[in-house]
């Protein structure tokens, strides 16, 4: 038998008189680490400064909540059928952020990283770069224009402005922006940069790996499909949806 | 055809201009709110006080992470067959928070709210009454014992220390307290609070309703099993988890 | 340390030259043995005889599609975040498949098998007593009515035809046609046995313990969400019912 | 607003008297017709005729069981935190059958079809093109090569026997034969056909789109999960296996 790599987590331990999260015992963190700044501790092995914690939270509840979304959809029909199982009802929902929902943050963020891990000296040339190569393939360009927020997404002016005044803006959010610019003029038509342009501009700032960013709006998610749970136990929708789609499926039965 | 409710959710809306959750213009708290406190936003309809916010982000990040759990196994053999899915590999960790991991919050506030619902005068007698109906049941109390923290459960100080300095340790946890005496002298043995009858306690003080307290567990584990995805990715367990598993189940072949 | 058993399992191993399932070489049993055969084989650890087979196979075909139910709708409504992820998308509408649907399978098959066990010598007076534990309790009796199959439930008399015709009507089936008949007596209007009824009493005559049943509608569900994703790949419904409840919900926004 | 598209389902409807699949009355189907068979239908539109239905049931059987796989394994670390939930363990379960487990499948039928949809005149050039192609991205040929099953896959001889015995060894299994030949040739050793070659070869055969050929390994394995959860209720394992887990995890504790 070939030898082995022996099982060992870096996350988390605990003996009779401990539990010890990164290092940290739990038992001090409880009553001063937010729940935020606990999971930056999670993802980066060390609490956030200051800065980091402000602009950290900021992306993070951006992407909590969106009302009645495919996912906040699919958790209300899962919880009609296992009223019993919280956790089965949020899961569903969760698993809609694939490619489409959730993974725009991740490809935004990839798109920068990339980009930067060339180190490029001119940011408007790599903004071209980047551009000329999605137009090619004929893809659209991550975290630009937003089929609601047609002329501004009102959450992105206002985290750019966090991470400004917190000393975050740096390259990854210059970039961004740069690509937001290029992509207009390319294009022909305004593509202002969207939420998950901005978090994911964030979020490379911060210094997450881009392969983590999809996890950034599964965490975050998660808390708002509790609420949504929450208040389906109390003022039911899935039934509702439910009765409108059948009814609607089925009156063709009776022309047909 | 019956006359239908109308379809409404009250966490959130958007129009071009704005997003808005729970009444509050999203880009009015980004940069100011922190993660934990938009969670209780999102479950309970109000921003916390500052002693509120203290004990639900204590309760919160308590429950994000706990190591090597059948939880963040199955996340982690998830990830091996599906890697491009983080979210899949979250839900299916998820999924293990039943009535095993993640219920026993709920059951400790159940106990808690259920009893105190009838308003007793006397702690010490509801408390009686609750240890005895569970020992008729031939049920386990809620929210005690623990097979590794016998003694004391590490966090329990520090979380209702937490609770007291910030005046939020009333009857839930009083209640707790004193279910547990009792139950130590019922069955004759130690049974000291465990996080779970804590948190439970903690979460009845927060007037969250016992209802939701399995989504605190979800929410927070959420963050933990992304954390684990994350070190899966750079650090894979899976596979060697897969290995041993698959050996020592094959082992009676040779010998069969 | 203490005394570990060892890991194993009976469903099947492989080795360089074999691959084996419940003791049948699986290469044996390609070509020869269908897939309802073989899901037969994996639950019962044997091949069926023809007659457990038509009645197994009878059970299985009419739990795999009831058309856009909530499972269906969940599925569709993750695959349209998620498209890449089919194996998402039938997990999460196999996740519906909770206490309200799937779960009665069990409840009927439970209710039959626990009666049973008693080894009633009257199954007349069995029904009697499982009728009035449900009326005292409040509870509706498994397997009885159907919101749309208001007079019969279509499938219900060939599936005890179909039991019949292979000498496989025998207990299971008749306390359930007498738990039928009490029940109409009792509440003073006509329940019929419905489809989880007959199919819950049939799992009995088989030798299936309730606590598998579930996992009935489980398997074949898988199949039918399957062939939902295929059709929503191709002609999308989840973007149009999406529309749909955001349209309805954001109506009050502009009266307000 | 803009005009919308109908909802509509061609896959199943209901009427006070009737349940319909894919045009079929169900209670003509039940008795008759085996959970494979059906199956097809719900994939096809129609039942299939013998030929197909030997070949179509021989893959889908194929599918079901490998043992203590990832996803058996999550699916029973899923099940120990929440016994409660069948449908939850399975959904665990089959989260895993990504690219890397059930996503084969598709990648050789997607290359099958891709490759014939060219209608070469020549199969071994186009087993030629195929092989170059994989080879210059330096990505691994679909269906070829096992670590266990390092001759002969046990499985694939009978599969493209039957397939051959009931008329439906054609274009596509002569080109997975080739591309494993080529493969062989191009890279120095041999590369025989495994199951996942000659299942997508033959799913070929039956017409199924490579789209949902995914499906085909997701609906088997559900099977299979619910197996494998009906063992663990019995004989559980995911406690032992976290034992395991966690006390190598923690053995560098003591020295560390």
């Amino acid at each position: 038998m070939t030898l082995r790599k022996r099982l060992r987590s870096d996350l988390a331990w605990s003996s009779a008189h401990r539990v010890v999260v990164r290092g940290h015992d739990l038992a001090d963190l409880i009553g001063k680490v937010s729940l935020g700044d606990f999971a930056f501790l999670e993802l980066k092995g060390r609490l956030p400064t200051p800065p980091e914690s402000v602009v950290f939270n900021a992306i993070a509840i951006t992407l909590v909540e969106h009302g009645l979304t495919p996912s906040a959809i699919a958790s209300r029909m899962t919880l009609l059928g296992a009223p019993e199982s919280m956790q089965g009802a949020v899961a569903a929902g969760l698993l809609g952020l694939g490619s489409r929902f959730g993974g725009p943050v991740e490809d935004a963020a990839r798109m920068l990283q990339e980009a930067l891990a060339e180190d490029p000296r001119d940011l408007a040339e790599a903004a071209r770069r980047v551009v000329a190569l999605h137009q090619e393939a004929k893809r659209p360009v991550p975290g630009l224009g937003h089929p609601v927020h047609r002329a501004v997404d009102p959450r992105v002016p206002r985290l750019f402005e966090v991470a400004s005044e917190n000393g975050l803006a740096g390259r990854h959010v210059d970039l961004m922006v740069a690509v937001g610019a290029e992509a207009a003029r390319a294009y022909g038509r305004p593509l202002p940069v969207n939420a998950t342009g901005a978090i994911g501009a964030l979020a490379g700032e911060l210094g997450l790996p881009w392969q983590v960013c999809r996890g950034l709006a599964v965490m975050a998610r998660a808390i708002g499909l509790v609420a949504h749970v929450q208040e389906e136990l109390s003022e039911p929708l899935a039934a509702e949806i439910w009765a409108r789609v059948e009814a609607e499926a089925s009156e063709h039965l009776r022309r047909d």
